[in-house]
């Protein structure tokens, strides 16, 4: 089935977050992805969330539809096949995507020798060439300082990391912005990015950085409070908790008409002198709003609110743990086309995600597991990188190339 | 100058962050964008935070260097002129870009008969049509469930909306792709994605729904700890709240040594029979690694050990307000070259970040400020709709379009 990327040929040297994402998404898209890594697989390959074999769950998340290309990188010869791998010909080839260090062999300089418009894209920490991960990142930028209960004396990070994910995204733009430029001037280029600049390029672009210069007051945590309007979450009477927003003016007296609030609302806008109908008032005033909604949601269990707020057409949600959104909610299943139901080897069946987009010139792609560990180093040393079989061969012999599906039947051949 | 994708021009409906992001990055990356607005100013026109002046600076950081047309959008002639901006003329334009719910005069069926070749991204909030924002999103997702101090018995929810910054340059993505198609083939199209899908599928790749499904043990909050193997911050004997990373084999390893905490690490090891060497181990010992660490920190101030891990090239970073990193880091000033110092109309004067990543092919794009509310209008109208000028003067004395710079002096023209 031919995905919107198809043709295109992505060389990904990686681990982690970020750039595995990078890969997989563009492998979603329909790209030939080729991820190489060392004989004993690459930093991430036993990155928690685990199976309850002990295999990592996150591995085969993120390197979903890729091949995967298994060589000794520390061998001279083993360099050499991932430079022949990563500028192989083929006018939608040449494109190499990584986080991985720099060394002499592997930067943008000595590869564009050998394919005068090879594309590569690297991420790296920070500006200064400093490693930096997401839990480095967002402490250095404020964000746990301004995340958690109000008044909590310690930073809150966030469990979601946040600013690889972004990275990861703005890695598979830059690949097909860079692939464009090549298309129309035809000339290749090297990308380059940090995930400390794509951090705090984003806080400028929320405003957040205007905010610290111009401002004397500094925010602060608020809580599960939507910031700079209102939203707010409820304990309901059955102890679930729903979030309810109130940012849009057509929410916001959805909201107060809905739990019945008018007169309150009113004699609050009347007893302070402030408009309600401004979003800014009702963040300003947002306690007051909080106490005055309490009692409707109090006296109420989730499910009934639920149903009068949907009548209403509110936007609203119930927290959840993660547990009880796999369990719970259609949406993370395969009644949602995004999923399938995919058997994995080595973890188990459960919903695996396709690429969320939905392209209407072609049919949606269901996704394919992650790759073993080198189980297309054969086919792409013959394919892509031009060998035959005699010298593939020794390659597998001398312990320079891995398989672990195939080594041993390559040997036994 | 011009930037990587030059000649690309894109239409804009939107508001909030997803969209408006995924514009303002086409924009900065050299993308003529447009986008157009009720007369009175789009719904995130006054979204916090605001600058002293009362003018928000969020507006102006998402809608960097695009061109503002407002139009009565109420108006039959305001929605035709609407409709030819979009379907305007041009082998690189015809690109739809919005989160407005779809109306019949401006959905992708409408559009399409007008130009055939149209593409079209759509962000909606969820698969039933139903609202969501990133305030809803994240705790039916269970995210808050598992941020915050371990043993906190409430959802917290992140100050930072991750799924609308992943959902807009999800956005990117998808027109970068549906274009890189429509070059190839001729074909336009519908690309569609919800910011509960993009969400939801996030969740899969990261390995968490595998891990809800197969896992009898949920994860739980767990602080500021690096989840699955080892990172945690630690007090320093100033106060100062240092991150310190040791995922991988190198930083855990340069960790211990650096604090000299090598016997203790042994004594660990021996008594639990456990290998520190695995990296779920450690994050299973996570508070016995802890405790032994935590008198090497409070013995000494931030800046010495800031110095000791620099020299020792540990993955680490300090915990900081928002205020703190732009008035300390020179990575989120000038000093960094993604930052250039911008005076803005109405705002004033702080660092205004540009596109993060750098395109060697072109000279780096320095910021443009956000447009003001109709500014292009008149240009626009000339320019790409292909009105003369005696029907846009018309349009300007009905009130049909409108522009906050321009009004007056055309009409007084």
């Amino acid at each position: 089935m031919p995905g919107i990327l198809n043709g295109l040929r992505v060389v990904e040297g990686s681990a982690f977050v970020a750039v595995p994402l990078a890969g997989m998404t563009l492998a979603q898209m329909g790209a030939d992805v080729i991820r190489f890594d060392r004989l004993q697989g690459g930093l991430d390959s036993g990155r928690w969330p685990l199976a309850p074999s002990g295999k990592s769950l996150f591995w085969a998340g993120l390197n979903k539809g890729k091949r995967s290309l298994a060589v000794d990188m520390s061998h001279p010869e083993g360099k050499e096949l991932i430079t022949r791998t990563i500028t192989a010909p083929g006018e939608d080839a040449g494109v190499f995507l990584t986080n991985l260090r720099v060394r002499g062999w592997m930067d943008y300089e000595t590869l564009s020798k050998l394919r005068e418009d090879l594309i590569m894209v690297t991420l790296l920490g920070d500006r200064h060439g400093r490693p930096q991960v997401d839990y480095t990142v967002n402490p250095a930028l404020g964000i746990p300082d301004i995340t958690g209960p109000e008044g909590h004396d310690a930073p809150v990070a966030n469990a979601l990391p946040a600013w690889d994910l972004m990275a990861g995204h703005m890695c598979v733009s830059s690949v097909l912005a860079a692939e464009r430029h090549r298309l129309r001037k035809g000339v290749g280029q090297e990308v380059v990015l940090t995930l400390k600049d794509v951090a705090a390029a984003t806080l400028g672009h929320l405003g957040m950085i205007g905010d610290a210069v111009l401002n004397e007051t500094a925010r602060t945590k608020s809580g599960n409070a939507l910031y700079g309007a209102y939203g707010q979450d409820f304990l309901c009477a059955d102890g679930r908790r729903i979030m309810v927003i109130g940012l849009t003016g057509r929410q916001w007296s959805g909201l107060v008409k809905t739990t019945g609030t008018q007169t309150e609302m009113a004699e609050l806008a009347r007893a302070t002198g402030r408009d309600l109908g401004n979003e800014g008032v009702r963040w300003e005033l947002r306690r007051e709003i909080t106490e005055i909604l309490t009692p409707w949601f109090a006296a109420r269990p989730a499910a009934v609110i639920g149903e009068i707020f949907d009548d209403a057409k509110l936007t609203w949600s119930e927290f959840r743990t993660v547990k009880e959104a796999v369990e719970q909610d259609p949406d993370l299943s395969p009644d949602n086309p995004v999923f399938t139901a995919l058997a994995q080897e080595g973890l188990g069946t459960f919903p695996v995600p396709g690429h969320a987009a939905v392209f209407s010139a072609l049919a949606r792609e269901a996704p394919k597991p992650a790759p073993a560990l080198g189980s297309h180093t054969e086919e792409i040393l013959s394919e892509v990188t031009g060998l035959d079989d005699t010298e593939i061969a020794r390659l597998f012999d001398e312990g320079i190339v891995g398989s672990s599906a195939r080594r041993t039947l390559y040997s036994a051949a």
